[in-house]
């Protein structure tokens, strides 16, 4: 059995090439703004090599939100699958060097790590383009008691379902949670992800997922509701614990009856809005983890998303919560 | 032969790994702040473990310039060697990106691409910790007439000579330059590097060389002085153009009985102060490349740098000449 952590993410190890471009070039490879496409190798090549220097670094949505509770003072763990390369050794290395227990090990042979060209444009938005590479093989052999262990919370995301055996792990994941009392969480991941898998999200989500994290896009596309407050009305059918983002409008946790409407904080100006909804889940997640009320679960995981949103790069830094705290004791 | 350009650089080609550290990171390693140490492979990986999570780009101090040249509107080349892995296309890639026009193909096998584990502290000071690896393969049979062409500047850096086949590689690319009427810009790449070869930049400089660019203190570490006084008194010995950067005390250009003293532009905020050296010298020889007036090619230096140390990174972005010529205009 593993060391006991309060966290296991389970999800696709990618990282992330950044580059700047303009909208002539999002035309020219046909990616509508703010979307994510999954592309083959041979694919990845042609627009890598059309883009502009570029900035490599870590990420994933899931990886991110592990990275994000490591860097709160959570202990983590964390299973995806890199390869035996140098992007893979990177990917470890920044996972790894939070103290995050990287389960694990780089695979010798398959395909190539993962990556996702990050195109921002000059309005800061980001269109992203992703080689699934070695995630692909993620298989339902690598989830198993030994990898899991008991972990408070299991996270699992939406885009793990569009690899071949993810549907087969996830399940996985849910009857070692089972067995072992852990619970379960489920990111949505984007909202198109949603309708390619919304039968299997809503089974897992009637039985096996315990917290489900997405912003409300997602949600509606998950109930295939039209507006905040069909999607309200809709929630009140589930027993599930939904902590679901709204950009400026905030925050909403609802859990059978409660529910609770967190504004969000308005800031001066948002720099990179990249990365939000993932520390919003850590900060969240984490508060869970140390049994904090609810309220004080979405103002924590409200101050991680304020303060990702004003600096470039999606990843809480470490001191986080102690500025949290000091911002909630009286003056 | 290839295609002609205006500069061609010959240099390490280096990925740079960078990461927030504090002071005690600094002594643990033993590494002076502000320092460049090489180090081997073992120590490389030791040192990665130790570092918390990072951002990879491409770095190295004369394809930075290459790179900056490039993003000014000039055609420009490069020599450098990577191997065949994910770090060396990352480069090869970035330098492409520009226009850069590479010369060498990757190599198969060998050491890995090179990387700089560049520790950035509390005050913004970089400390830097280098693995030369492929860099360490650049050879004679690298640098021909096929290879060099006849571009109308070639670049090298100080850091050349520290790798076993360097100062017979920059002695070649010096004979073809002479054969084919290039002019040889040497950078001193830094002070410890000036001491480390000094009686071999020396001979080069009296011999082969017609422009050196660097700061003051490695201009005082070649020529032995220890005022500026006594620097720019010795400088009268040399019939090379010296093109010298002294941080927020400006520039000094002298060739013969020229003497330019060029005054650095007040910013309000240093943001990042690395590659400021670099992008001096991309705007200094592109304007030399373009005819211009000494008097103009240091006030395009001075741009490029005040430029670069107002933001992250050390590349000049595209777009900067314009913004310098729109400056001169008289209002």
């Amino acid at each position: 059995m593993q060391n006991s952590v309060k966290l296991l993410g389970i999800s696709n190890a990618i990282v992330d090439v950044l580059a700047h471009v303009d909208a002539a070039f999002l035309d020219k490879i046909g990616a509508p703004k703010g979307s994510m496409t999954l592309i083959d190798e041979a694919r990845a090549h042609e627009i890598y090599d059309m883009m502009g220097p570029a900035t490599e670094m870590s990420g994933g949505s899931v990886a991110n939100t592990v990275a994000g509770f490591a860097n709160l003072g959570g202990t983590a763990a964390y299973i995806g699958k890199v390869k035996d390369d140098q992007l893979g050794e990177i990917f470890q290395h920044d996972m790894r060097s939070l103290g995050v227990d990287v389960r694990l090990a780089p695979a010798a042979d398959g395909s190539p790590t993962a990556r996702c060209h990050v195109l921002i444009d000059d309005e800061g938005q980001r269109t992203m383009q992703t080689y699934l590479g070695a995630c692909t093989e993620l298989a339902v052999a690598d989830v198993t008691p030994e990898t899991v262990g008991n972990p408070a919370v299991i996270l699992l995301e939406g885009y793990v379902w569009d690899i071949a055996e993810g549907p087969a792990l996830a399940a996985a994941a849910i009857a070692i949670a089972r067995a072992n009392g852990s619970r379960v969480a489920l990111s949505l991941s984007d909202s198109f992800c949603v309708e390619r898998h919304r039968d299997a999200f809503h089974a897992a989500v009637k039985d096996g997922v315990d917290i489900v994290v997405a912003d409300e896009d997602e949600v509606a596309a998950l109930l295939q509701t039209k507006s905040h407050a069909g999607t309200m009305a809709a929630l009140r059918g589930y027993d599930n614990l939904f902590a679901m983002t709204r950009s400026e409008k905030g925050s909403v946790i609802q859990w059978g009856e409660d529910v609770i409407e967190q504004p969000a904080t308005p800031v001066a100006k948002i720099v990179d809005s990249t990365g939000a909804g993932d520390a919003y889940t850590a900060g969240f997640l984490f508060g869970l983890t140390q049994n904090r009320a609810l309220k004080d679960c979405a103002e924590l995981g409200t101050y991680c998303a304020t303060r990702v949103i004003q600096q470039v790069g999606g990843r809480i830094e470490p001191g986080l919560l102690a500025d949290f705290e000091a911002s909630k004791k009286p003056t």
